[in-house]
């Protein structure tokens, strides 16, 4: 990984920051380019330290390495001429949320076996260089979709990368992570965004309600605070798995409602207790 | 709030046990006796250091305060003959989380003005004695219904433990409080329930998938791991008003499925971004 002199990052937010800052940490030889479609967050992000540089696509001939962290929907089509503008020899990462239409855009390019599909299962609720943090990926982890299409020697640079910012691997092709990841992903945020409306809708001439709401209110509704520039692309590109997901939820949230019309509280007990199990699958999350 | 030498809290679990330690560190000359159905709840919170003696209701009668903190439905039958059972100078506080139900169960009692209805508006997601901890109420909000139904001389009382106890005081009548904290705290917990359920129904045969969630996951369904037996009864006592804020998730659910559907992200874009004036409202909860 020592062989990372010229790092490129393209999207310098939450993600592709927070891997900045700790490539400054770990290879503090190495040059860190940054490339963003917004030049107020290029200036914020050289002002804060987070990159050395800024750059354009042109100057991506001389990168080693290439992070690209863009909403899900651009990089399907930014990453066909970001592997054209690259050597024989570098590795170009993306680490969206997303990661069938990645890999199906990518599939059939000359230099498929420079690129790695990896999601980081990292991140906070806040966005935009600002938002980028060191240490991030400690203790989390990387999932990384068909290592098998990249060659030897880049696998090998990127698991060294990946060990080195802390993380724990797992493989999986990108089919099931798209799909598992509606559950304990996708879902979670619609199930945020949703319950932030309809309280404040209910509640919008009450301001002072909210003195009412306590930790857990705001634990359920914290990833309501999400970037809709994320994730409106994130449910675009997974939409089927997340419409299955959300027709779930709602069809176990009707079976709830109906247990409470019916006045059959032992079924609403057995419901809770049953969910209750997340203790035990939760513990290690944080 | 020093003239009260002999405290009982019936319910020794997260509230009660929690307003025990306060206590215990409050007013170190106070003899803190414990009231439970569960007679290892008792032995478990006499063990803990949690209350100094375990005792009746038969002993109520050397009471100057007693802490009502049992479920919702059981506050309704235990207030009145508590009430019966202390003497003419006793406070009565009932700090559970519906407050309609328990006001209408106790208004035409004798003994009324002995008697406060309250809602500490703080918790966590564990439950009995062992999850009863110091300073949890400490910069909480304290909602106080019908405050005027009590004499002059115990609302003074109880303002100065509530102070005492670090607590921001606000005044509320008891349709007003069930109906608000139905959207501001009871629908988030269901939305937890339901979300719980819905994940680990899909992924039971792939444990594994866990290693997929993250912290988003997480603080989404933190509240399942709620007692059922808490929280059965509550939905029972406010059952109109959490059916109503149920109904209208579930309603912006299928809207976001319908756009979703519709390939309309322009609408689920301004869904989302409407939801982020949570931020603003969310400040100064934790």
């Amino acid at each position: 990984m020592e062989d990372f002199k010229n790092i490129f990052i393209i999207g310098v937010g939450l993600i592709g920051g927070s891997m900045a800052r700790d490539f400054k940490r770990l290879l503090p030889e190495a040059e860190i380019y940054g490339i963003d479609s917004s030049k107020n967050h290029l200036e914020e992000a050289v002002g804060l330290g987070v990159i050395d540089h800024s750059a354009g696509l042109e100057d991506l001939h001389k990168a080693d390495l290439v992070i690209v962290a863009v909403p899900v929907d651009q990089a399907n089509l930014f990453l066909p001429p970001v592997l054209d503008a690259v050597g024989e020899d570098t590795l170009v990462i993306d680490v969206g949320s997303t990661k069938n239409s990645v890999c199906e855009a990518v599939a059939a390019h000359d230099k498929r076996r420079n690129f790695l599909a990896a999601h980081p299962i990292a991140g906070t609720e806040f966005s935009g260089p600002t938002a980028a943090v060191e240490y991030l990926f400690s203790g989390k982890t990387m999932i990384i979709c068909e290592v098998e299409k990249t060659t030897f020697k880049l696998q090998e640079k990127a698991l060294s990368l990946f060990n080195a910012l802390g993380m724990r691997l797992r493989y999986m092709d990108p089919q099931s992570h798209d799909k598992h990841i509606a559950y304990v992903s996708h879902l979670s945020h619609i199930s945020s965004f949703m319950l932030g409306k309809t309280v404040m809708e209910k509640e919008k001439n009450e301001k002072d309600i909210f003195d009412m709401a306590g930790s857990g209110f705001a634990s359920t509704v914290r990833l309501a605070k999400s970037n809709p520039a994320t994730w409106t692309p994130i449910f675009k590109e997974n939409k089927e798995h997340v419409l299955e997901t959300l027709s779930e939820y709602i069809q176990n949230l009707n079976s709830f409602k109906d247990f409470l019309e019916a006045d059959d509280y032992e079924a609403i007990y057995k419901e809770m207790k049953n969910a209750n199990h997340i203790k035990s699958i939760l513990k290690g999350i944080s």
